[in-house]
């Protein structure tokens, strides 16, 4: 039985069998460390020029990794990945609506659905720490007052997640270090104050939250503000798609390509 | 009458009336300095899912910087401007072939159109050259053996266009400042020999070339290759849309957006 370290170390391929077989239904931060994590969105090809507009339009909230070919259930980048099977979860949307969360979805798959990979902020992460950067996440994904720019039907909200730092040299190191990174949301959408984006607790997320207050720092801590990829989740409500199809919230694709090898541009 | 001069200062807004009226035919890249340039490409909507995922795929010819509403003739990032006019000069193509040059599409829109801005190197040239760095560049652009990455029926060469150097240094500090700006077709795709890329004289390109080799340096100089908005009339020919609009070459979009304010993800 596999350890949380084997996990880390496994290959891409080996974790996609592992999760083919149902032995793998959790979070998908942990495993295959060196490589890159997506989140993916499956819509009918009628929504995805506008969905495509959208996401190009409003980058830093959700940033397109890979474009599938109509039908095509394979990644591009990771073509031996299959997005039917391959997620540990997933939620299924109808009309906007979330109607329930399911394990693979090989019966709902069809010739007219596009799968979109979605960049996320965990190989960010990996970098302000390497780089020394100390800073805390409160996990917490709040909606802010800042409108995306629209597209067709798409439009809202942006939500946003937010890093907690000590001083100005950190933040100052971890704008250019994410300006480096656009499928890893980019550069921050707001520097400090919540009210001024509409958030009044940083620690009690409209999507997800910590039990309690951070106290580990004796300093005040600056929070600097991500855009983040349940921003689709809000636009998606009015559009009303009859299906949409996502991770799990922190069960995306383990992709078999490593974060540097997509910034190659 | 405007001086070369005047026009290198005008305001996009007042040259798009030059372009309306009639005043201006020819090509764009000397008005307007400071502002953002951009190749545009104009397609049925039933191809904008293939074409966007096709650029998508190809981020260093075919950099996408903003997609209009499907019907919608402004762009979104300089909504005054109009597609219909405000180019000197469009390339008409039928079923993937050029059928005729002309100096608006007022009788060729319809609302099923959906435009593209398609980045351009021109603001490279600016940075490289505010950088004090010393490039030669030969205007020729050539069709490399670089497959493109195909999506649906959008394939084929990836056409590119040389900078020459005169020593590493200064390649190394271009790609880095390169590497910054995605719109001006980002990173390099090879280094040195043409002949490593299907590529014989340097000076003598497919598509635009000057009459004779430049001989201004009395040391070799190392040719470096960024990828071409050319490459899209090569993916073009095989795809017969029955119609695609483009501008004719060099008679780009003046948009007015900086190219750095296109830079903040």
């Amino acid at each position: 039985m596999s350890t949380e370290r084997d996990v880390k170390t496994l290959h891409p391929k080996d974790f996609w069998q592992m999760v083919r077989r149902g032995e793998w239904r959790q979070p998908t931060i942990e495993p295959c460390a060196a490589y890159q994590k997506a989140g993916v969105c499956i819509i009918p090809k009628d929504y995805a020029v506008a969905f495509m507009t959208y996401c190009h339009r409003n980058p830093q909230p959700l940033p397109i990794i890979d474009i599938t070919d109509v039908g095509c259930p394979h990644p591009t980048i990771s073509p031996e990945a299959d997005l039917r099977t391959d997620l540990p979860k997933y939620n299924i949307f109808r009309d906007g609506e979330f109607v329930e969360e399911v394990t693979d979805i090989k019966s709902l798959w069809s010739d007219d659905l596009v799968g979109f990979l979605m960049g996320c902020g965990v190989p960010l992460d990996a970098v302000l720490l390497q780089a020394g950067i100390d800073f805390v996440s409160p996990h917490a994904l709040h909606i802010s007052n800042i409108a995306t720019k629209p597209a067709g039907r798409f439009g809202g909200p942006m939500a946003v997640a937010p890093r907690l730092f000590k001083n100005s040299r950190d933040i100052v190191r971890a704008i250019v270090l994410s300006s480096r990174m656009p499928f890893a949301h980019g550069t921050p959408v707001h520097i400090g104050d919540p009210s001024a984006i509409g958030i009044e607790n940083i620690y009690r997320g409209a999507i997800k939250s910590v039990p309690e207050p951070l106290t580990a720092s004796p300093l005040p801590l600056i929070p600097v503000w991500w855009g983040c990829g349940c921003t689709l989740e809000l636009a998606a409500k009015d559009v009303k798609m009859p299906l949409m199809i996502t991770q799990s919230p922190a069960h995306m694709l383990v992709t078999d390509v490593r974060p540097h090898e997509l910034m190659d541009v």
